[in-house]
């Protein structure tokens, strides 16, 4: 079959790697039918996230069929359209007992793409399957379903639950790249009384308005002030930190109030520095996370109802081969204007925000 | 009368000041009989607390008698032997509202000894008296209860409560000095499984074994390694800074367990690098705080009923006029061995721990 190889920082390759097929009792094969790719991938192609190997495919999101699975398996059955979560789940450890799937300590947690070959192929084998697809209903397309593999639950629980969005809260969501949209898109889930998204690009302002953001600060515009200015100089109740660079995290933290929180969501590559000299005294509560994936079946009925965006993500669709044309435009986003790029499914069958 | 009064950074002068009256109707002035040096004052004639203006007399810890108050004062009034708490309250705004005493927008929150003139005084001038002195019960004497005033609800709510100190969990405290050694005797209210207390004094690490840590590590001891030995690998589920530099603060990022908790409780000087290439995956809590003191009636209590330690973290007991020396000491702990050091009161009076 043909995947997409990281070979190394800077590198890689769509190619032919041999077929998988279960190892494991617990394993399930699928058949890629969407994909997208993650923020993240690019993170690991610049060589921010070191365990993953030269060879291994990326990619941990998807939608397919399951074609194959282990003597374990028993929620799911060759035949069955599932979502591909970015996160594995042994189902058994004390991580996976507490619903922290993310820090799974019985060989799942995020795998796909990292560990282990990812979803950006034409298969993938799935560890434990059980508590790692969602079988999907057919009121959600393949091109929305595939939104909730990662991205969705990512800021929703990472961003607004972690953040503790509360009804009249000020958000600010620092990034309006996929992951801050989808945090401004769960963020409405709490009806917070204003979102302000920060951002260096006016696309992705524009895209932020259009999914419910309230206001939008671009680079030359002083976020700090205006922030201020919006919060009668307290700073915000909620800062959503979706870009991943020190920059960002720091900002974050000025433009937080006195009691407030900071949600890191970003994937970072190095350091930044924390102003305890002026937080100490501050009341900050600072969040960092990897998602768990455990509010997915929640937010895929929430998508199934419609209250959940996903076309306004979604900016170009390519079929499974064009993987390094998807892949060029999606790391040129500044031109291309590139949110989602996805993979494969129908191209007609996006489902619109409701009105 | 006099006062210890700062007189820029690495100056102070115990000298001859206006005695305060009453200046607005919510005001009481109370008669320091027992007063107490904190870590922060130390801090503030470092000049890691820039706000502090010379002249101001320093000091937020006290009991004594209240001699006059304003005329909208109804809870106290002369005669009436209270706590003074570090933190003062106007009561009616929004964060005092929410029990968020420190950060008070109305004239309150740490004032006394940091705004304005402090305890470290045969007199002090208390704002918004209904809301920033606790009348005390006579179970409880002036040395136990003037630790009410500052370390004990810090070492509890920013330390314990911000840390989610749940039964059974492993707690590391950072800095066995006296908020430190507060941490340790509050997170046995929540019954941990194992507190382990980490400084660089032999003697700090002798009085936190005294107060109730179940392990310590001095600083030549790898306190990385031991506390993985001691959690499976994992790292402790709760950890506490309480000492106010980068070092100690990284450390306490670096022994969290993933998804577990870091309350800092430190007053800094300067910015600590906050590891995030290491810490956006790992699910970690920080927090920081100032202490609101809403716990002060609670703690109250809990001293009078005996389920408090107080002997244990005062090591040193001066009369009020001998401040400059109390502060040699204070200042020179690695060599003194001070913990808290008390001035006037009764010498003979302070609570035995229970067996």
């Amino acid at each position: 079959m043909k995947a997409l190889v990281f070979q190394g920082p800077g590198k890689t390759s769509w190619q032919t790697v041999p077929e998988p097929g279960v190892k494991d009792a617990a394993d399930a094969v699928v058949r890629v039918d969407t994909t997208t790719i993650c923020g993240t991938d690019l993170h690991i192609i610049k060589g921010d996230v070191p365990e993953v190997a030269p060879g291994t495919v990326l990619g941990h999101e998807a939608v397919g069929e399951i074609v194959e699975t282990g003597s374990e398996v028993r929620t799911v059955r060759p035949g069955d359209r599932v979502l591909v979560s970015c996160i594995s789940a042994c189902g058994r450890c004390r991580f996976c007992r507490e619903n922290r799937y993310g820090q799974c300590r019985g060989g799942g947690g995020w795998v796909l793409g990292h560990l282990i070959d990812g979803t950006q192929a034409e298969f993938v084998r799935v560890p434990f399957a059980d508590f790692s697809v969602h079988p999907l209903p057919n009121s959600v397309d393949s091109a929305a379903a595939v939104l909730l593999a990662d991205i969705l639950p990512t800021g929703y629980e990472v961003g607004v639950l972690n953040g503790r969005v509360g009804p009249g809260d000020t958000v600010v969501v620092v990034g309006a790249g996929p992951i801050g949209l989808a945090a401004i898109a769960a963020a409405q889930l709490y009806t917070p009384g204003k979102i302000i998204a920060v951002d260096l690009a006016e696309p992705r302002l524009a895209a932020a308005r259009a999914i419910g953001a309230d206001a939008t600060v671009g680079a030359d515009e002083r976020p700090e002030e205006l922030i201020k200015d919006l919060t009668e100089g307290l700073g915000a109740d909620v800062v959503i930190e979706a870009v991943g660079v020190p920059e960002a995290f720091e900002l974050c933290t000025r433009v937080v109030r006195p009691g407030g929180r900071v949600a890191n969501v970003g994937v970072h590559g190095k350091p930044a520095a924390l102003h305890l000299e002026e937080l100490w005294i501050k009341d900050v509560t600072i969040t960092t996370g990897l998602v768990d994936t455990y509010s997915t079946p929640l937010l895929l009925r929430m998508m199934a109802a419609g209250r959940l965006p996903s076309a306004q993500l979604v900016t170009h669709r390519f079929e499974i081969p064009q993987m390094e044309e998807a892949y060029d435009v999606f790391s040129r986003a500044a031109e291309t204007g590139a949110l989602k790029v996805v993979l494969g499914g129908p191209p007609h069958d996006v489902v619109a925000l409701p009105a």
